[in-house]
């Protein structure tokens, strides 16, 4: 019999319990095996449930128990987090975790702390949920340099765009209706702001660029300061909305960056609406592939969850995750000043103003309702170059977000 | 040293070299191991490459060195890649092949001898070219009962309902152009007719019910009766016209399908143009996920073939690939007359015979162009039934198409 354990009862716990008893039987019978959950570590009392034998309050009775081959960590948060997995990992238990903090802050130091002690620490749900991207990128991919990734992985920032764009519905608005609905926290801060998004692409681009990306090296834009006219205009003219949380190589850098983008809609992730996630991943053999789902929720966050568990179950003994480095400095981090990108700008210049500060530009067809102003595309050049030519731009410029390639 | 073996040298076999020497190195200091390819097995000879040592015409060669771990099969058709697959496991090795007709006439057989040896039969290339789908599926969506899949599976179809949907280009006007861009063989009835996606989805079905659902067992339709008219009428009520490879659980049975259907713009397939290809797969944790990509090509299959020998060569030992039974009869089988469906109907009927005959249904805008006729959506009903209810209409049926849900 192979036990695993799960450190912590909330929403995913619980869940991660529940999907497991809902299954259990195909889950074993399709995989040739015993897999038992053994332990919930909680320090809350859940009594009346079916399985409240198996809680305990104390780490060490998982630690102790050489049935415990696996353990889920699913409370959030670096601590106590990070010490519990740390000392699973120290007693050659895999680890699979949800967390994408714990992962985005100590994701090296635990790669390298599993693969010392011949387990594995997986973290498909750390990213994207239910959707399959970080496995994939460890198996099906691997032939591959990987020189990106973009993707929409905040579902909350999502919903509020598809409201934008879709019912022409106000940003505060389209908050507020997501907090009544249970998408967005109380305190909406890490989703709208795109700290979220930001430990997500951290991951990502660890993962790409083989060195540990901190949150800290990750500039970070959220979507306040979008309006109703951002979106008409990205409507009016072919395109969607987005939070993008991306990383792109460049020459030997990468540059990770969370923010805004007119997304074309002949890119599959302008018609990633609602909720849902989906993120593309770049390489040089693949060119593109897309991985799309619901990137939270109870059951969906548990399927990547216990997936792992009972991939790390069959893997025993078998390293299956790939490393990265530790990262001492941000030298290998390229800023988006160097990046040659293309801008949505809106100005109250001229469009004579406009194409003599610019160049050829791309005008855009301006929604009914806006006067006074004009838009445009910009040619691609370098961001740092792009910006220096609009501030001569007279009349002043109103709002810029950048274009995904 | 682990060395890997290449059978045959056409496109996807060349590809996998080239991708190989390309990423030899990358791939080697990335998974901490010391790959190298050991053979290519062709009838033919290839003087002048840098690689031109590594060919073998005996597979003697390849079965007699135990430094082989793995061998990717990229011959195609069942003779005599059968025989030589089955060989190779028999001695312990994985076998990766990109081989849809091997897997699809003989996946059951070959995954339960490389269990019997310990050793994995891998076919992420099979379906669905560099897009991750098989190895998600036998990992990240492991925790679940998945329920079905629909996808665009065949790139050349996709090509060609593009061009009609986009520039109203005439079917057989868009298959010259897909022979011309070397997307669709000079012989296309493999593609049109249906018969490629419907070796894929056998795949996907036997993962998805446990049991071998061969070719035979699937109703599959081509694309050569649809007109630009089913074209039109699409484009103008919001749906995409997408030849669908499905596999659907009901009650106990599962039923596979390869056909034409409608598909609303709110479904992510309904964007998915030109040669790409992607796959939904349903399940009960997960609920939807979706894959997309490249579904063929020299490198993208080459990315797909590759990833798994290197997963193969780090499993050494690990059998990580499910298995399926074999089928002894088609009892598991539902019919497509059973199951719950909508339907698109022409039809020259008044609107008034219309709803007489069929209850309520949910009349289409007419494309300008079109006139002397009328076109309607079902309701959800058993498929047999709508049938017979469509066959009591004066005035007769122009076309049906079944709308995916």
């Amino acid at each position: 019999m192979t036990k695993f354990a799960i450190l912590g009862h909330g929403v995913v716990g619980s869940g991660t319990a529940e999907l497991f008893f809902m299954n259990k039987d195909l889950i074993n019978k399709r995989e040739g095996f015993d897999l038992e959950l053994g332990y919930i570590l909680d320090i809350r009392d859940f009594p009346g449930l079916s399985y409240s034998n198996l809680f305990t309050k104390d780490i060490n009775d998982i630690l102790s128990d050489p049935e415990v081959k696996v353990v889920a960590e699913v409370m959030g948060g670096v601590n106590p987090a990070f010490d519990f997995v740390k000392r699973c990992l120290e007693k050659g238990k895999s680890v699979c975790t949800s967390n994408k903090e714990l992962v985005a802050k100590k994701g090296a130091e635990l790669l390298k702390t599993a693969r010392e002690h011949n387990c594995n620490f997986a973290f498909e749900a750390s990213t994207g949920g239910a959707i399959p991207v970080i496995e994939p990128m460890h198996t099906c991919l691997c032939a591959n340099e990987l020189t990106g990734a973009a993707g929409i992985v905040n579902g909350t920032t999502n919903f509020i765009l598809t409201k934008m764009i879709e019912e022409n519905m106000p940003l505060e608005r389209a908050l507020k209706t997501a907090q009544d609905l249970g998408y967005a926290e109380k305190d909406p801060t890490a989703d709208i702001e795109g700290h979220d998004a930001c430990r997500k692409i951290c991951i990502l681009a660890s993962m790409i660029s083989g060195k540990h990306v901190y949150p800290e090296m990750v500039p970070t834009e959220g979507i306040m300061s979008l309006t109703l006219e951002d979106a008409e205009y990205a409507s009016a003219n072919g395109y969607a909305l987005k939070l993008i949380a991306s990383v792109e190589k460049h020459g030997d850098k990468y540059l990770p960056l969370v923010a805004p983008r007119f997304v074309s809609c002949k890119n599959q992730l302008a018609h990633v609406t609602d909720v849902f996630n989906a993120i593309t991943v770049y390489g040089n053999g693949f060119d593109e592939v897309m991985f799309y789902g619901k990137g939270a929720g109870k059951l969906p966050t548990a399927s990547a969850v216990l997936g792992d568990v009972i991939t790390c179950a069959k893997a025993d003994g078998t390293v299956m995750t790939r490393m990265w480095e530790d990262s001492t400095d941000d030298s290998f981090i390229e800023k988006p000043e160097h990046a040659v990108t293309r801008l949505f700008v809106r100005t109250t210049a001229s469009k004579d103003e406009i194409t003599a500060a610019m160049g050829e530009v791309t005008f855009l067809k301006t929604p009914e309702r806006i006067t006074g102003e004009n838009a445009f595309i910009t040619a691609a050049d370098e961001e740092g170059l792009l910006n220096e030519k609009l501030s001569q731009l007279a009349g002043g410029v109103i709002t810029t977000i950048r274009v995904l390639k």
